[in-house]
């Protein structure tokens, strides 16, 4: 088996990790920089590349369960979900906001294009992670659409595509056992009807 | 080094090559598969899988050289316009629609989440067939929001995201040297400002 073969089989053991199966450490400052780097690889028609990384750190975890908190209860949640949002913010020993930029005036390169760039990015984000033998998942939920948690997270044009949480496996990742695929899995690669 | 180091920096040596810098051989049914299958992996919020590919086989390329050039006519495009759109057809020995079936009636998993699960998907699938050893390239085009081609391909709510060309480089692939990013590369990760 050469290199490529042993990265494919390694690729193909990426799962999704989630919060309750990750434990410290989070990425180091070079390893999330390696991570930023691999999707800074993604093809990018027009090299628009609309996305960015921002890092929460842990003395921040506060300050952004504060924001959640106040969120939940804008949206007039219960008491326990606004305690739930707040837990919300703890997720994960490493938390990034993947904040996408998505420009809406560029004849030759519309939005969807430039969401296909956030999307592969975020992929090689996480491949980086696996390759580095971290867990991690893609969250998404109320707070990213959350007027505050925008605010204090994007800047103009920009959004909060979702969150990564990151940390170290406690079990063998594995697949979803309870996720039936929407198609028929015969559906994904055809040849073309003509 | 480690395996997951040694992939990483070969993932890293991903760069999109052009149709005149890929040869023959395609990629056998097997390895189609394959890259169809690591693309799968994408993390797929709420399990859509919002994608599928289509094969161009070979003998069907002069079929789809006539929906680019009746195309391009109907754009209004020159004669030698014509010319050029018929010859795309040809490109890449290996040639694959991504179709795109991304739904605007879900509340939990929004269009954009959906364009981010279709782009990690493309993402794996030039990633895989980087490490088989074939470069590969993603190319839109005024061809993938032509009628006659959409009605070619696509199913009810689909949409034709790009084609990708793929082949064995007959080069060293390389960083796009005239590609200036359109922001400051330190803005790629960044901690939050609180």
């Amino acid at each position: 088996m050469n290199a490529g073969d042993e990265l494919l089989d390694l690729l193909a053991l990426r799962y999704s990790v989630g919060p309750k199966y990750l434990a410290p450490p989070a990425p180091s400052a070079a390893q999330w920089t390696r991570a930023a780097a691999l999707a800074s690889r993604a093809p990018d028609h027009g090299g628009l590349r609309p996305f960015r990384f921002v890092v929460v750190d842990d003395s921040q975890r506060d300050a952004l369960a504060e924001l959640f908190a106040r969120g939940a209860q804008q949206r007039g949640q219960s008491t326990e979900e606004v305690k739930r949002a707040r837990e919300r913010a703890f997720n994960g020993p490493g938390l990034v906001a993947l904040i996408a930029r998505v420009r809406a005036d560029l004849a030759d390169v519309p939005p969807h294009e430039q969401w296909l760039c956030v999307g592969a990015a975020l992929m090689n984000f996480m491949n980086a992670l696996h390759l580095m033998g971290f867990g991690a998942k893609a969250l998404s939920g109320a707070s990213v659409s959350d007027p505050a948690v925008h605010q204090a997270f994007c800047g103009p044009g920009e959004r909060l595509a979702n969150w990564v949480i990151v940390g170290c496996p406690t079990r063998a990742t594995h697949p979803r056992g309870l996720s039936i695929p929407a198609v028929e899995p015969d559906d994904l690669l055809l040849p073309w009807a003509g």
